[in-house]
Parts: structure tokens; sequence; C-alpha cells
């Protein structure tokens, strides 16, 4: 039998239950859980606003565990088979089609109608299907990446679901050599952000954010300012960014707050002709105001979406963050660990930002 | 002596006023008019929508004329002398800098702060720097293109001030072979673009605007649809792009409105990963409201802000206007002329959408 | 019984082979071919000058037919289900893996070393996988789609194998708004090169190559200026683009020529700064020389190879070809038509350029 | 008066000719030389490798210096007057002329017609216009930057010419985050390369390329792996880095070595996809010969040509150094410095590779 933590509906508390052991089809996997992320996506699952969830579902998006069973050959991206006892993890993101308009014609696969999200959009009555248990069923096809032996688990999950959605942030911003780069927002993906664009070469990385843990984890991946929005009023917050640029703002900003008023102050954050990603409106929290004058048309300025992950961001950030990790040790980040008893408190404590980033470690009781 | 019509200030009549010949610095020219265009832009100046404008100004941006004098050798972008007699038009924009961050870091030289405008930011005062006026003084420097012998006067002053900046729209949109691309206005800019999308092999355009008279003269430009703002709501102007692209809304929306509530709309007929560029925001008429989860993160789109035009685009729409101008005869969009002495009336019937299009001619009385 | 003409081998002459129906699996359907199309290639199976041809194979990759079963429900991009009757064309390319390296990570599918197409990689000994025949078996995955009403089978296999072919080379030059083009080779690449080029918005068109029949056709399909290689040196091609370019060369040359030489050729061609894709070398024909100092380096060219064709691009090309096939009637290519015991005779004609354009009907005797 | 060393013609020895102090036009500017380079063009110019340059000259194109004096009010790209005793450095590159087809319509800014070239294309008689001098005159409009307070002169001409020539490869390479990056080539462009591309987020840099003191300083430079040119053949270099990739080849490759035969190789070293830059190939050093269908058709390969360098290569190429630099000591590259007296041994030893970088200091003997 498996043990996971179940989400039975918005604002309920989790259940512990037991599950039978997953029946394998020809190229499924079954993962023993190593550590499985506690994001704030799943604080949003818990209070009910993604739409479309079909609970009760066992939460978990990205985890990284040992392989215990394959059913077949299965190979990874780099056509190398993965095998019994591998430390992996894998891409939440499975049934991408392939076949639609957005996946053929538009090249947009994340916007394919098709996905399906592990320990978010499977119900727990298919199964195994998120990482808050003992045990991970990776259906055929999902998408599977072995860790590099100078990565551990504990620096891979501390980077978590922040380090390829920061990619895909990055990626969308092309942040070039020499540039500045404001990141609006401290948790995880704005973190993981700081890194990528550190590591893309930017001459300036600035964090505007909180609490104050959080700015000083910033710092330590080498942010060069952290502005404390408990501070400073958002008026002050764009001066000080026009103050650090030569009155210009920034030639980049990335938005990961998830607060729709961040929108208006970061668009006045970047200079004329700049870039300015928004990345982190994952849900629906009302609308923002603001003057296309004074700050689109004007500013000639380019205003990106960026939803969901591909398997190269993962991909690239696992393997950037193998390479890098001493000098980004993001396990650092994770200030609290759970075990499948204590996930209501850990959704509690990701709410109340009361941590940096909390992670579940079935082996915990 | 020179006739010319002069803006005194903010809703104040225009006068007409004589001046003396310009002297020619080395490297300037003089040029007759044929054309100069009243464009929307000439209505906010008479309404006082600009900043810094610094009256009284001769107003005309975009101007046709022949030139009568020429002090020294002058030469067009291929490297050939202008000669007294030739039909030329000149880009507006002058003073571009070449040597600030925009200019020469940033690559977005529209946005260099020492740039000036014929017709816009030069004072009455400081010359003959407007085309509502028999002559125009050409300050060295100005970039000056001769007229092509298949491109008439007429039909280049029909394109007028729309073309390069709807150049510089869909260029900045990156319409491609194959795609949907919505234009929301039926002004000059719109129906520039909407021959631009159609000649950057769109597979459909659709134009929502009004009154008739302009939506007509859209379909005459080979747009398939024109949607009448007078008609259909802004939900069923949603919806009746949607039900056009497959469900799916627009490859590339091109916004040509001056309204900011245009945006929410633009971005909601636009299809998940596309682009949606902002170029009619052009004065500051107040705030609008979106969710950004909705339209920008979830959609995953690009929202283009758009400002000014260069060289490139004045050049390469006159090019295009030549070669193609038998299918798009812009000269059927000027539905009226003035001379000097009826630039006011000139100023009330574009203000009230009369026209389609309206250009002084300084021969009429 | 299916009949169906098989390539036994490198310069072996073709049979006429009976098949039995083909067995369908779940997703499989079977296809009544209308058209198959003689390509270059075919000439190039037929001459051995591919590796790693699975001899004895049908040949045709690009057909249209009419759908005679499904094997339960299978859609098209758009989501629409595929019935019988329907009247069809599909992507000759199967198996793209989107698991490996180039089709996650560098997003350059056509690289995929898993992929398979029909009629050129796939043996006579696993079906009905090739066009040369009268029925075609279309397996589970095989992206299909319908062709317009607009588009008539013989339109879309005048386009053939060069529309995707061609609208790849052309979406990788970035062909924009006015520019020149020069595309060298004028068989079915090229002349489909020709109208993209156009729709594209170029304001110039220039062809080299030849014979007299072919240039004939890319004057019909809206080129300027046909060089034709029979009357003309090397270096005089090269200073007749430069006197049609204002003495630069071409903003973007396409290469569709399959003859190394080309390459020196076409690098002269273009102008400083421009683009240049090659898109003919799909066999080894030898090594061509060039200065990289001269021809490269200080032209600070780009020079782009161009592989391979996905499903956008057959999807784009044959909606641009049913909106605009009255402008650009590529039926008229068509100068052959042969049946299935003609096929030999069909090469034959191919390889000396008697034809521009020759199609297998499978009705024909 | 002012001693400067003179280059008289090809393979002649260089004299020190006394010149007067210069005049200054307004605008204009009297540098009082710290260091000017000795690059590997210089040795190309003494070696009449480069055609059209007016002997004798004034060698020395980059060059770091004090203000002496400033006739009026001159600002850098920030907008900063320049005060007497500043220490700056400028662009070698004047006279882009701002107004051609290159610089307008064609943004390839490198190739405009106009652009002269300090120490390269300015004759001795017309002026202090090269660095080899105790002072330099920067004409009016030259571009001035100033150092950085972190940045020391020694530092600065460590980079040199290599800066921003590799700036403007690796930004026409579009490095990205956790690519695998071959530079080709150990010379000053060649390591700046190395520096550029790790700032760029690179996971791996491989150099090819040699002396072993010049290998050493891209280990030292933070490049991963070191291939000697003198060690391994062509076809054992592909190998080692077939081997190093994955079996694949590098995302980018960058050659800076001005070796025709590089090219090949260069394309066999890079991954189906991927981009090849060619920087190095700034002389005429005669043809290559490459297989166009294996290494450039087939692979999809892009091969860019990357001519000359403009302000924000060098304003960006500055910023780095100055924020980066104890991580990239680019002083440690200046392994020999010579007098005024001392130019022709300076050539001589960059010729014979004695030297990794070589630097003129006019206040030595």
């Amino acid at each position: 039998m498996v043990r996971a933590a179940v989400m039975t509906g918005p604002d309920q508390p989790l259940e512990l239950v037991r599950f039978a052991n997953p029946q394998l089809e020809p190229g499924g996997m079954v993962l023993e859980t190593i550590y499985s992320e506690v994001c704030g996506t799943d604080v949003h699952l818990w209070r009910g606003r993604l739409s479309g969830v079909p609970y009760p579902i066992i939460p978990g998006h990205v985890t990284v565990g040992r392989v215990e069973q394959v059913a077949g050959t299965v190979s990874d991206v780099s056509g190398e088979p993965i095998k019994t006892g591998d430390v992996v993890t894998f891409l939440d993101v499975h049934e991408t089609c392939g076949r639609c308009y957005y996946c053929q014609v538009a090249r947009t696969s994340t916007r394919c109608p098709h996905r399906r999200v592990y320990g978010i959009t499977y119900s727990a009555s298919e199964g195994l299907l998120g990482g808050w248990s003992q045990k991970v069923y990776l259906k055929p096809g999902v998408h599977v990446l072995r860790l590099p032996p100078a990565l551990s688990p504990e620096r891979f999950i501390g980077g978590g679901c922040g380090l390829p959605t920061a990619f895909h942030a990055v990626e969308r911003a092309g942040v070039r050599l020499g540039e500045s780069v404001v990141i609006q927002g401290s948790g995880p993906v704005g973190l993981a952000a700081v890194m990528l664009a550190r590591l893309s070469g930017a001459l300036q990385v600035i964090v505007v954010g909180g609490p104050r843990l959080r700015l000083d984890m910033a710092l330590r991946l080498e942010a060069e300012l952290a502005l404390d929005i408990g501070d400073l009023s958002p008026a002050q917050r764009v001066q000080a960014v026009l103050d650090a640029t030569g009155g210009r703002g920034a030639d980049v900003t990335i938005e990961a707050t998830g607060v729709p008023a961040a929108l208006s102050e970061g668009m006045a954050m970047t200079r004329d002709g700049g870039r300015y990603v928004v990345a982190g409106q994952y849900t629906d929290a009302g609308e923002v105001s603001f003057n296309p004058h004074r700050l689109l048309n004007q500013k000639h300025l380019s205003l990106l979406g960026c939803w969901g992950t591909d398997l190269s961001h993962l991909y690239r950030g696992m393997a950037l963050l193998s390479k890098f990790g001493s000098r980004f040790p993001l396990e650092l980040t994770i200030s609290h660990r759970y075990g499948l008893s204590g996930t209501g408190q850990a959704l509690l404590d990701v709410e109340k930002q009361r941590v940096i980033k909390a992670v579940i470690d079935p082996s915990l009781p």
C-alpha cells in the first residue's frame, strides 16, 4: 500500500489515504518520492482559485524520486534508458498532444488544450498522479530526466517549480549581456529568476519584494539591490529603480508576484523600448488599470505574458543548477520540511509567507 | 513672401501669416508645397492634447512638394543628389541625435529625447517648419526622399502619415504569411494597416471600425470583413472575430483607435500566443482596466507598444505604394481638399469624422 | 488488390506490383490516391543519391486522395474529425518523436532522428506507404489535412512538395515587406518560392534559372525578372542582380538548385547584412569553394541552411494556395501526367527537365 | 610637439615622427595616451593585407587615455559632459553617416560605406588619428566613453579590440542560458569570447586554439576545455567536441581564427540547427571548400558573418568588464609592453604569437 495526502476540495483539510500499488502500463514507471514541493499554486488549489480542478487530487507537481520500477525501456531526452534506482524528476505537464493548432501551427505548446498536469489536473481517482505521496506513477510518455551526479535532490527541489517557470520568463524576456533586470517578487519564482538573470549576464539585478528573509536570500543569490515592499510605497519603488538605472528604468522587468497592481508599477520601472514579462498572474486576482498612452505606446514597451513550461525549461534549468549550484545553493531556500501528515500545516505556512520554500518529505513522520 | 497657416494655441482659430522667404544654411532646401496632410494628430494639437507644443506652430508633418532651392549638394538615402524641381517628401522627425543611450545602446531611436518633429514640436518662430504653408524649409540633415515616377503626389499624400505609422506597426507585429490579422480602427492608420497586412501575406484581414464610409474603403483595400462599431457591442465584436478565426482569435491584432477601452477588447480578439500591437494611443485619453491573468498571462500574449517612425518605414512604405498603388489607390481616401484659408474647417471636419482623409493644397484659394 | 509502382533499387526499372488491401490499426486510414507528385527527390531516389533508403520502396511523398476508410475517430489540426469521402492530403513526415533533444530542447523537429518519410524511408515491405499507388495507408498519428473547398486536387498537387519546402525557406529567410528577393532555381521549389516571396510583400522577385518554359512560369507567378542560366554566365547573373538592386544585391536570396556552385554565386547576389537561405542541397552533390572574408564575414551575411518541413508549412501553404490560387494557379505547372505504368518515363522526363511538373494519376492507364 | 609611431607602408620599418599639437575644432578633444593596443589587425596593416589603407598611418585603434583638452561641451552616451582629466576610451569607428541605405533602411550600420576607423583608414597626414602616439586627436562626433572607477586602464586595454569584437559575435550568436559554446581561436578575440560566452550563461565553453600560453589563459577565464591545435588534427578536434557535447556538437560555435579552413571544421563542430558565427575572417586569406549538403543544408545550420562593432558593443563590453573584472582580470593577458620606439618589435612579437597581448605605453622609453 502507498500513503498519499489528498486534497478533497477547496478549504477542506487534507486527508491521508492509502492507495494500492500502481499497475504499470508498458512504458510506465513507479517513482519512490524523495521530495515534493509545496508551491504557491498548491495554496491556490486549496483555496479553490483555479477552475476545472477535479477534486479530490493528490497535490505536488514538482517532485524528485528514485525509480522503483520501469515497464519496458523508457529513455530520457538524450536517448539514455532510465533504470531502476536512478534519481529522477519529470515534467509535470503531460499529454501535450503534438497535433493541435497550438502544438503544430502556432508552436505555442504550453497552450495546448489537451495538456494535463501532475498534482493539479489529475484526479486522485485516476491514480498516484501527484507528488505528495510515497510513490508516484509516471504514465507512459511522461518526460523523465535523471539528476546529474552533481545535483542533489535537496538542491533540485530547492529550485523546484520556480526554476523552469523562471527559465521560461527569462528566455521570453531575452535577457542579454549587460542589461539591467528588475524582478518583482521574491518567492521561489522570483528567486530563481534572480539566479537566471545573473547567469544570463545581467549587469544589475534588482529585486522588489519581501519579507526580509526572502530579500536576504535574493542578495545571497547575487542580486545587487533588494527593495522591501514593506518599507517603500509603489512610487518610491519606481523611483528607486529609476535612480539605480540612470533615470531610464530597467532594460527588462520580470513580474512574479500574482498581484495585478504590480503591472502598472512594473511598466513604470521598465525603460522605453524595454521588455516586461508577466509570469506571476497564475490565478485570477482581478483587474489592473493603467494608462496605455504613457506606459505602453509612448514607451514602445513589450509586455509579454508567459504561461507554463516545457521540457526545455526544466532540462536547461536543471543543467544550470547542476553546473552552478555551488554559487547558487538553492537548497538554502528550503526553510521548512513536512511529512505527509503535515501537508495542511505546510499550506498554511506557505500562505502566510512564514517560509521561503517548503518541501514534503514522505519519509518524515 | 510665403503664406502659411499658423496654429496660435489650443482651441484658437488658425491664422494666415506671411513669412519672409527662408534663408538657406548649407545643406538646407526649400520645398514648394504640393500637398500637406491633415492628420488626427493635428486635431490633438488644436485641442491641446499634446504636452510641450511650442505654440504658435505651423502644422503639417507629412508633406509632398517640389524642390525650389538646394544649398549645396544633398543626397537621398541611395546617395543620389536631390535637384531643383524634384518632387520629394521628407521624414518629419529630425534631430534624432545618434549619440544617446536610446540611439546607440538600446537601438530604439524613435525614443531619442532629442528628436524634433516638423509641424508638431517646432515653433513658427523657428521658421517654415510645417507643411501648411506655401513653402517649407528643410533644415540641413532632414531625410529627403524623391517620389518614384509611378507614385503621384495625390497617392502619396493619400497614404500620408498613416503609411509609415502602419508600416512600423505591421513590422513590429511581424505579420507572417498565412496569418489572420485584426485591425482596430479604420482611420488613415487603420486603412494603411489593412493594405500592409494584406501585402504581408495575411490570409484574412478583419477591420473593426466605422463609420460606414471608412469601412467601405477598408473593403476596397482588400479587407475580408469589416465590423461596424456602430452596429455591434464590444462583446459582439469579439465574438465575430472568434467566429471568423476558428474560435481562437487572430494571430495578430493592431490597435489604431486612440481609445483606451480598445485594449481589453483587442486582447480578447487575439489568439493565445498571438501578438497585439498598440499603435493608436498617441495622446493621453485615460486609463484602461483589464484582467492580466485571463488576457495576458494565461493567453501567453505579446502586447507591443509602438511609437513613432523612422526613415525605413517611410522608405519601404513609399516603395510599396509606388509598386502596388494600382491595387491600393490610396488617393481614393482623399475625400476633402482645403486651401490655406480652410485649415480651420479641415480640422473640424476631421474631428467630426466627416472625411476619410483631408489634405491641404496651398494652391487652392 | 491494390496496384502500386515499386522502385526496387537504384537505376532499376520500376515494377507494377499488386498488394493486399491494408489492414487498419486503430487510428489508421486508407486513402484512394487522386494524384501523387513526381519530385526531383524521386529522381535522386532512383539514381541512388540518398543514403539509407530501404529499397524496394513505393515512391510518392506528396499525395492527395479521397478517404476510403477510417478506423475510429481521427481529427485534423483544427480538431475536426476526418470522414470517409473527404479529399485530404497528409504530411509525408511521420514518427517525429516529440521526445528527443532535437524535438524538445533544440526545438528543431525537422532534425529529429526518428522521423520517417512516406515514399522515401519506408520500405514497400512495410505496406502501402507511398503515393504511387492506387491506395495509401495512413498509419495512426499521420497528420491529415482536408483540402478546403476552394482548392482543387489539381491545384494542390501543382504546388506539391515545393509548396511546404518553399514555405519553410521563405519563413527561415524572414522575407519582409518591401524587400528584394532572388530565387535561384526555377523548379517546383523555386516557383513556389516566387509565389510565396510575392505574397510576403517583396517589392521585387528575381528568378535565376531555366529552361525558358520554367522562367515563363516564374513570370506568370509574378516575378519581375527571370535570368536564364543558359544565356548568362555566373558573373553576368550576379551583375544583373546588382544592377536590379541599386548595386547592393538582394535583401534575401533563396537557393533551390541542388548545385553546390550556386552558393558562392548566391552569396555574391545578396546585399551586405542580407539573408541567404540554402534549401536546395538535398543530396550530396559535392563541395563548393568560397572566400569567407569577402562573401561572409565582410558582408555580415546570414547563410541559413533549411532542412525538411513540418505541419505548419503544409498547413499555411495550403491555406494560402486556397485563398490566392486564382492569382497563382499552380495547376498550370503540371505539364505532364502519367499512370502507374508510366512512372519510369515520368522519372526520365523530370530528370531531363522536359517537364515543369509531372504527376502520377493512378486512374490513367 | 607630439611623438607618434608611423607606419609608412607595407613591410616598412615604423618611424618615430614629431607632430605639432592638434588644433581643436569645436567639439574636438585631445587625449593623452595611456595605452594603445597592438592588435592582429596591426600586423595585417603592416603586411599590407588590407586594401585601401592610406599609408602613412599612425596605427592603434583601441586606446585609453586622459582628456587633456575639450573644445566646448561634449557629452558621452549618458549625456554626461566629458571633462579634462577624465580617463576615457573612444569608438575607433567614426563618420558612420546615419543617412545611407545601410544606416537607415537595412539597419546594418557596421556596413556603412562612409565609416572611417582610427588607426586604420585615416592617414597620418590627416592628424593624430591613431593611438600609437603620445596624444590622439578626437574629432567632433567621435563617441567617447569614460572608464568606470572600477575599471583600470590596464584591465580595459587587456580587453582591447577583442572585447567589443567578441561582444558583437556573442550577440549575433544569441548565446542563451545553458548552451554549449565552442570558440575557435585563442587570441584576444577568442579569449574575450570565452569570458562573454561564460557570462551569457553557457553551460560549457570549449576553446580550440594555441599555443599553450593562450589556452591556459582561456582556462583561467573559465573555459571548461581547451583543445590544442598543436596536438590534435582537425578530425580529432571535431571528435573531441562531439564527445564533449553528447555526440551532437555545440549549440553555438564562434570562429576567431582568421584561417579559412577553420570554417568547415567549425560547421562540423556545431549541432544540427545550431548557430555558427564567423568573426575572424578580417582579411582575405583565401578560399575554403565545404560540402553544403552535409554541413549546411542537412544540418539546418545558421552561418553568420559578423563585421565590425558599434558603440553598444564597446559600452556593454566595458560595463561588464568593470563589473566582473575581478573574475575575469583581462590585464593578465598583457604579456608584453612597448614604448613608441618598440612598435616594430611589438608587431613581430604579435605576428610570431610570442605574446598573448601586447600594448603600447608611450611613457616607456
